[in-house]
């Protein structure tokens, strides 16, 4: 593994509170190109904003060539909780399937030109249950949070991360509960598909979660190694990674999104360089999306985690920034801008 | 131009009652195999849904990789009411730079992957005003829907029909007004950027014609000749072409869908081959969706025709089809498939 970049929590957090701001220039020299290209003003919708936010951190007509999706997988001792309907095992196997190209997110990252770089993290070493005590050491948040700094390519032009890990959409659940209030019925859905104890057993879980670490969860960052999970610290850190290299990034659903919203409370305006890609079926992701003042691009159902909302967002990202790039503007092309 | 695959209307119409219907064995198949990719099941959401109707088409684990986009292009004499922000001049325009390759669809079809055919179709004859008369003969009908079913390349495996036109979206709401009743008011929108006065003529031009055809607009296809235009008879030509070689269609945006209703309104079931690729923020494309019973894979708030909504869609659509074809089963994963 490369050198940590952090050798402390405080490191962390103190890169959160310098993290480059979008470029203002840049944005309006795209509002501009946008308002001259060959279509009615505002006809692209949703697919103009995209492409105006995107060259505020990539600059003037950029491209998206080279997206990387990063995939971080981890077990969670709260399994034990009866909280999913598939074992811990098949964290491992899927880590697996996503190596031999089986799974759907590397179906989705041919299609789209994304590069997948996969980060099982200590799949044999289960976060503690946090309903019994932490889930996390402070060595091992730190060693998370900088696994998932170091993973993102400063080379990319796009990050999305994904994860694989059995239990993590209860720990994604006690996370926002503990960062946005509510009852735990609130954030707990069927995951993979649990039936309705299976959901009980969930909302149980995050209520003794939130109950046995009261008073230790007002900062995101403890509630973070209290009730998260490897892999959500390390999505954390590679969300923040990125826009350190102003890479944009694209949000996944409900576990990611928990993830990423612990940076934003740190220091807010801290997601500025991400947008939702697709709104979870899950029902805590609407919430949490609302919460953070996210619109998805998409909402088409999907539940599966693996990045695999944001990877089909990228198609339309991509199709955004074609527009905006490659159209000719009213003057090249000799088309009439209005009333003749 | 190849020889005409019509000779009278009646051919047309009798041609659309003998549209081959879905392959039920390969849906069931498709479903099957659904059930198998290791995901736990219904994760996917719409994904599922797009990939099993499409193999209901195009057969067993099928594959997305001849995309045809046509675009035709049309004049319209309702022009004279001043229902548009733009002068007519600019469909031959718009047509130079689909030429030329700067325009929105020109860059979509790029990054999906798609050709693009463009028909202008005798732009320097614009349609009668449908206020004064009817907007086409027989035969200029007639020609419009062969022109636009002799387009549709047979080896194509999926199919977007686009449209410029000035002036059409007026059109389009005459003729889904006759179709499925309802006020002017509810049809007409804002198209390329019409002020509150030109919205105003859009909906008395309508009105207008309707009063000036009462009696006449029964049929579907008699109500096509009377309110629609040229390229809105292509694209219902070329739809119905595509169902007949089994190539599924994503219609496009509000006057794609009025061309396209006009077949299912003579036979219905005639667009089981077609989804709705994105919902247009022209108003009455919602209310025309409904009427069919589509939901849009999109709503992105496009309002700018060319294909452009459908050709977005054309990017999720390729992602579920990857996701359906090339996904692991569980027994090839060796993932456990439910609780340990």
């Amino acid at each position: 593994m490369t050198r940590s970049p952090f050798q402390s929590l405080a490191e962390f957090r103190a890169a959160l509170g310098q993290l480059p701001p979008v470029d203002a220039g840049a944005l309006d020299a795209a509002r501009s190109r946008d308002a001259s290209l060959t279509k009615p003003p505002g006809s692209l919708g949703q697919l103009e904003d995209l492409a105006i936010w995107y060259a505020g951190w990539r600059g003037e007509r950029p491209k998206l060539e080279a997206p990387q999706i990063l995939i971080f997988a981890g077990n969670h001792g709260v399994t034990a909780q009866g909280v999913s309907a598939f074992p811990p095992e098949v964290t491992a196997q899927m880590v697996a399937n996503f190596n031999a190209g089986g799974a759907a997110i590397n179906q989705l990252a041919r299609c789209f030109g994304a590069r997948i770089d996969v980060h099982p993290i200590t799949l044999d070493r289960p976060t503690g249950d946090f309903t019994e005590g932490p889930a996390m050491t402070e060595a091992e948040l730190l060693e998370a949070l900088s696994l998932g700094w170091a993973a993102v390519d400063p080379a990319a032009d796009l990050v999305i991360a994904g994860e694989m890990g059995i239990g993590n959409t209860t720990s994604a659940a006690a996370l926002a509960a503990a960062m946005f209030g509510g009852n735990p019925r609130d954030w707990v859905g069927r995951g993979t598909g649990v039936d309705d104890e299976g959901l009980a057993r969930k909302a149980a879980a995050v209520a003794a979660g939130l109950a046995r670490h009261r008073g230790e969860l007002l900062d995101p960052l403890e509630a973070l190694r209290r009730l998260g999970g490897r892999e959500l610290a390390a999505m954390a850190g590679a969300i923040a990674a990125a826009r350190s290299h102003r890479i944009p990034v694209i949000l996944d659903g409900f576990i990611c999104t928990a993830a990423a919203a612990v940076l934003e409370r740190i220091a807010p305006g801290a997601l500025d360089h991400a947008i939702a890609g697709h709104q979870s079926e899950e029902p805590g992701h609407a919430r949490l999306l609302g919460a953070l003042g996210k619109r998805p691009v998409l909402t088409l159902g999907l539940r599966l985690g693996e990045g695999s909302g944001a990877a089909v967002a990228l198609g339309v990202l991509k199709a955004a920034i074609a527009c905006h790039s490659g159209m000719a503007t009213f003057a090249e092309a000799g088309v009439a801008d209005g009333p003749g």
